[in-house]
């Protein structure tokens, strides 16, 4: 024991992607303060793609996660787990679903073990993996059921100098305002006040609430939702504790002076959370799922099988999840010693 | 005759908000390469603003628009216009306003008499001039009936490296979903794409129309309208001859890269539109009215009621407007000798 905190485990994802390459690069960049991480992966075919594209990266095998913490200053230590069939890159595989699922399961047995301090995954490709038997909407989904207690899961993404949450995700737009729902508003911002509590070591986090309509429905003129929906759980918030705010006209909550004001806007759809997020930095997003009694960050971006096995994948979104983790992982050690 | 332009006219908007004092600090950095113009407003009540707010700017009556494009080197040119009542900052005063309306259809009468090259318009309170008889949700309705043919007014926000245009504006947004229509995102594409070649002086415009779902609805699983409704417009659009292309999904449509790939981004809602433009410069936005027989822009900001006469405003969304509006004007009048 070095006092030391475990390593970051990193996920595989879809070995037909880009997580593989973009992994090689970031540990070649790992003096820009990178924390020390492992990866659940084929180390064959880690090996294969770094000569492939030039990246001299030595991989060492390791048999437990304990090894990786000295490995990783001269080497990307890497727990040998053998793909089915060697991946070509842009072309899914049935064959190797199974072992994509298997990492992301392995690698939340090692961090709730204790020996990783958390969990980075690697873009998966939904569809590949459906048809071995994969049912979830997505990572954050199957974590939360992995997680196996119940826990609210909530997706936060992060750039440097703004958080957004979005309360819903993954439906149609029309769908999302007419399930929109004071208590689904109020669950999700007081959980992203817990996690700013817990693992972002905010003392007084502050939520800007966005909301629905233009201007925020202006008085009843634009639409009745603000005042009907959103207003209520910003006044529940308030009574509960929570520093909130809102609802906040949508156009104003994300200008240079709002985004100063709080340490994150809870956002009504996707959109509304993800444009601004993408206009301001797509290079250095993190996805972060809330709510987990373990940290688990990926880069905000998908498997990009377009332009896998060319390099031209940038790391700087995976090197910016890394670095994620490993402050929450420490913030959050720092809170339940 | 000189030869120059004729100047810009420049109305008072609401006497109440921002409008007088942001003209007058625009007038002192003129030297940071405005154009010359005059402004239709009590020309009593500037110099009081002016003593007041300790902005050293000389007022110089004119009697016509001919003397603004001398004096504007060493004055301010104002048409006089006396208020009914000296406005206090803040507080709108139902008896001003008929006197905020005529400025603006006098600014239309100069320009369409070519005694102005464009309009820019300070901003207006509407709820202020409804009692006045005043009967359209704002500015560029008012504009559109004035310039009387039927023309289709077309609302443009603009920042540098950025314009957006949005199909639908001040409704809720739910509305905004039901009355999505093929044949007015072609109409408006359409309205954008003349216009950016007659007033931007763009050869060959692109254009981006935006998705409404998540992902643009990812082939029907999150959202039908994006397949049923956008692509359709946007196949009807490239079979007229404009370059464009969409439905986009909304959160890649603004990303640094997407931005720099087209010259305007059709959009679906308010939001949609606004959110990017302003988390991105909230400083330098100006609105711009296509589809006028006339150049017409305004500052995109409103009479901010709560700082006027406090001298905190900030005129560079009016300079930008200025700016803009003599460069339209210019690219207009060479297009159409």
């Amino acid at each position: 024991v070095t006092g030391l905190p475990p390593p970051l485990v990193v996920t595989m994802g879809e070995p037909a992607g880009i997580g593989g390459e973009i992994t090689l690069m970031a540990w070649l960049r790992r003096e820009a303060g990178l924390p020390p991480f492992f990866l659940i992966d084929d180390a064959d075919r880690l090996e294969r793609l770094g000569s492939s594209l030039g990246l001299p990266v030595p991989v060492q095998r390791i048999g437990t996660a304990e090894e990786a913490a000295s490995a990783f200053a001269e080497a990307l230590p890497v727990l040998h787990r053998p793909l089915a069939v060697p991946p070509a890159a842009g072309r899914l595989d049935p064959a190797n679903a199974p072992r994509v699922i298997a990492a992301i399961e392995e690698a939340v047995g090692l961090v709730r073990a204790g020996e990783a301090s958390a969990v980075v995954t690697n873009p998966i490709h939904k569809k590949g993996l459906y048809a071995a038997g994969f049912s979830f909407p997505g990572h954050t989904e199957f974590l939360a059921a992995l997680a196996g207690d119940g826990a609210r899961a909530v997706m936060m993404l992060a750039i440097p100098g703004l958080r957004v949450v979005p309360v819903t995700v993954h439906m149609p737009l029309r769908r999302a305002i007419a399930t929109l729902d004071t208590a689904a508003i109020v669950a999700t911002a007081e959980a992203v006040d817990a996690s700013l509590r817990r693992d972002f070591g905010i003392a007084r986090p502050r939520l800007s609430v966005a909301g629905l309509n233009p201007h925020a429905g202006e008085e009843g003129s634009l639409g009745e939702e603000d005042a009907a929906v959103v207003a209520p759980a910003v006044a529940a918030l308030r009574a509960a504790g929570v520093q909130a705010d809102g609802p906040v006209p949508p156009d104003a909550l994300f200008t240079p002076r709002a985004r100063a004001g709080y340490d994150a806007a809870i956002c009504l759809y996707h959109d509304q959370a993800l444009i601004p997020l993408k206009a301001l930095d797509v290079d250095h997003g993190v996805n972060i799922t809330l709510g987990l009694p373990f940290v688990r960050t990926s880069p905000d971006h998908g498997t990009a099988l377009d332009i896998a096995g060319t390099g031209v994948a940038s790391p700087t979104s995976l090197m910016a999840a890394l670095t994620t983790a490993a402050e929450l992982a420490r913030n959050r050690a720092a809170a339940s010693p």
